[in-house]
């Protein structure tokens, strides 16, 4: 961490600052003086230091991290790719590209349970269906809830794919016992409570990124539930809010590479909810593989038009068919592992 | 609502179309054929329609909703203003400009009764105060918790203030007895599941907007807490994402008129968060009595220095104190209630 | 365009403004009364109808372009993609996917030639280097200018390459008679004098998205040249200004999906300004490909450390060789025309 | 500016960039080597150092200025507040609020001297109209150009009122002659070849700055006028574009009191334009003077449904007779100077 100080910086009171500094973090100060100002770099583990304390001394001119605020799920300390395997078999992160396809809600036994056979026929390796909806309108469809879960239990009894679902509330973990992944949502991503809570279980979480969130924030978000012991997270990309409307949201395709560079968790991308508009699904999902996605999350519904939720931007199984057609030609292009 | 439907639209389909929707909401169509579009006009209460339903429809080029998807906290159908009146004869919204000011966090006892001391003989007259803190890092202070709300009951019993903190679990409910607001923080806006519960409860809620939240779905999440039988909600403007990276957030100053435009609900800005700059605290809180706010939240740190959160937007009580005739020489200029 | 009137609206108001409006465009008028609204839909060629002017009217409650207020720039009229072929033999938007790459600026014949040869043996079809350089500092390196428009003539005798160099003001028209596509910058996206006057030439432009405008504005900038006579417009992706700090901007992937259906024009993408990072050139440019990009712009630069202008986002012409066989394979797996 | 080298940073390399650096530019190099980084620490003028040139070397792990790179523009190096004075008397910057008024465009004599003497009646020190009008249409009336100025220089002849209209290409330099403040629209603020051009004459300009620029990037801007010799700049803070959809962009308040800080000149804020809505004109206009600003720009518009552009933002006469009265009182409270 480097601090630049002001001009007239108080010498007693920079003194008093690095000795509570020194005494309370692990780190040593080394002083640069300079004609004009002085700087301060702090070597050890600042990554718990909050840069917001540094910034209120009224001495300080301004504070730049050197260190990332994340420890376990960066890349630095921990070089090689995580890969996440369910017991059944299934990876995220080990070179292919994984297939999670499904309904934005669960509808019905015949809905889910027709639409998971048809996305297995095409090739997907993963269920997604929401139970519990997180609508911006209290008026909306809120999901089946319990039920839903229990109808994603019997999809995947019929079908053997693993479930990927949402949570929204600490209360409702007891009710995801056979769920595979839990998905955190984009406006959860900073329900810290919710995180602390999903690091102290055995399950892989795949947690997307806010609306608003920086890649940095994305990333401590997943140090959360690391840092209470489950560092299997996946990281989903699923658009950004930008001043552009055409779109629902802007897909940052960039975040990535970014995300694959800086952390060794695997990134998947939502091409679904990052547009809004089912005609981009296919070719928002063959950037995402070009640009290095270990996944993709796809809405599936096989009547969009009487879809309960998001059918602007659901596909059809068909529609499905071919998309995945494509995105194992782009896989095998790019090298990647392909069964 | 008003559907525009694509020039070849299956008349079939959009036959059944709308038999669903007037079998299922209190809705009339009209339509309007035209020489290359067909315009259909529902008529009635389409707020609890999904917009996203009707555009998923392939034979509909685009929608427009005409009516608001919020009711409660509609102005059009509540014109008066909404006053929070405490048991403790505090109010918000009746004309006056509301001082609510404290620490980012609860520190000590000393720490927070002397600021609550301080700010009261400013003019303050709620007191504000983090016990539980969302912080972006899980290796951060995270508020001293129960023992945090115990402080604030204390500081409360010293000078009369009532106590404004923010609650992030529905779990932590019952420690919020005493609390005379329950604050929602910007990250919570759309935890939705938080938000229902609290539409359940009899206090008084302040709920800031979201990061990247719009206007409207700010109004949507008071919504949710309304529809749940909790009318007394506060709406928090507290600055919004941009690209400008100078200040912390963007102090979305117009939202305060057209929030008192849209809605009948009190509205609060927080100018210490807007800006994340102790030295912005000032002009912006001016701007925002100006601009016609209900009321203020303002840090205020005895140490700033020393903060264990959010040290660079507080100011001292001797600040607070110059700040707070300020706003009340300008409430008197623009003809706010002014003891 | 559909017109939604308030509920209150004066009737001769109201026929006034529509005799105002027939009178001097062509237009009709339908009109459908509704219980509470009554809604009007214009007929007609309705895009050079200014919405502001509508919505101005104290009668109206809002206003919907069902129409695009561009013609000459909507694939609607022009079904075919336009194919752009320069006299020496290149094309853009024929299926292929066009390489232009080179330096930020041109900085002497040493390095423009070198580069040249250097990308053209990768690849390259054109050779792109500035030679007016917009930048944000007066103070910083300008460009080389009449000088450096004379280094990229002598690169292209040397290897034949069209060039494509920006344009920063009219009155340096003449200049650029041996320019093989003028580009116009991202700044200058809608300094609509210098677009009008591009309308007038028979010449390529390239005209790059600006930083924060809609893909609707970028079209509508096309169009002004379009409208001018000059209907040979490269549209150009290169990254949108939004919160994320990571990339100096936020290459919107979905753009070029969304250009490429409502458009006829060819579409570039440029993944060093999008990113400024030149470890990002590559998975963008191959994300590019895979959304359908009728074309890469790539900054290459002998030794990036030493670049005058943009060295961070500079690739080397080594990496330059590896991007473009990268490309290549991509384009060939999604059916792109290579030779 | 502080430079941190990579942990194995090649000395070789440093040595030689640094002895480029202190052979072009006005420096010396402090370094401090730390156990883990070496952290170089640049003094004297560093304002003219490209940082993106220092980004680019491959040793390089970060950057940060120290020194803002805008000189003639920076408060610190000219303290005191910069006053425009015209030859007719009018001032902007000492410490009054300038009531800068008129409509959008110039239509008719009778128009723009009606409005110009109803607008005097109220208040308004300057008259505002456009002859010359950025649309984002080629097909959208675009002024009455040189026709326009002619009336300005009437109703200019009628009142005594100074004139302030936009410039939209270098060329039309000529026909300003008359003009007192010649504006640079939002549009046009990185038009660096006008903003060049601007810097060489004796007039003061008014610079609007660009719906996705930053503070800095605005006073970098007046640093390219105020560089060629011409120091009279006003800036204006207009809105900038975000994802919030309500107002056509969000007012940026918070810059007021930061140009302010950073620099000498005056700000004036242009509420018209950042709202689009004429219902938000007061309650900004009144933020603004809340925050600061030197004097206000409104769109006033004898009969705004009939507009010929932007008619949805301005008011009338009347309301713009009781904002100017609203804005005085403000004035008064916040101790501002008034006549």
């Amino acid at each position: 961490m480097i601090i630049v100080l002001k001009p007239n910086a108080n010498k007693a009171k920079v003194d008093h600052f690095l000795d509570t500094l020194t005494s309370h973090y692990d780190v040593k100060v080394n002083t640069w003086v300079g004609t004009q100002s002085t700087v301060l770099g702090l070597i050890g583990d600042t990554s718990s230091i909050d840069i917001e304390y540094v910034q209120a001394q009224d001495f300080v001119e301004s504070v730049k991290r050197v260190q990332e605020p994340y420890k376990k799920a960066n890349r630095k300390f921990h070089p090689d790719d995580t890969v996440i395997t369910l017991p059944t078999g299934q990876k995220i992160g080990d070179g292919s590209v994984a297939l999670i396809a499904g309904p934005c809600s669960v509808e019905s036994k015949e809905q889910i349970c027709g639409i998971a056979q048809r996305i297995k026929a095409s090739g997907a390796t993963f269920l997604r269906g929401g139970a519990f909806k997180p609508r911006t309108s209290p008026y909306s469809f809120q999901g089946l809830k319990a039920e839903g879960l229990e109808l994603l239990r019997e999809a995947k009894k019929e079908t053997g794919l693993p479930i990927v679902t949402e949570i929204m509330r600490v209360s409702h973990l007891e009710l995801f016992e056979d769920v595979d992944i839990i998905q955190v949502g984009a406006r959860n991503m900073q329900n810290f409570e919710l995180l602390k809570e999903l690091g102290k279980i055995d399950k892989p979480i795949l947690l997307k990124r806010g609306l608003s969130s920086t890649i940095e924030e994305l990333l401590m978000s997943a140090e959360y539930i690391m840092a209470g012991g489950n560092e299997r997270v996946i990281l989903c990309e699923r658009g950004i809010r930008t001043y552009e409307t055409f779109t629902r949201n802007t897909l940052d395709i960039s975040a990535v590479p970014i995300l694959k560079r800086l952390s060794h968790l695997p990134v998947v991308v939502d091409p679904s909810h990052a547009s809004g508009i089912s005609w981009l699904v296919e070719p928002l999902a063959l950037a995402a593989v070009a640009a290095g996605a270990d996944g993709l999350m796809i809405e599936v519904h096989n009547d969009p038009s009487h879809a309960l939720s998001d059918g602007a931007q659901s596909i059809t199984p068909d529609q499905f068919d071919e998309v995945a057609a494509k995105v194992r030609t782009a896989a095998k292009a790019f090298g990647r592992k392909v069964e």
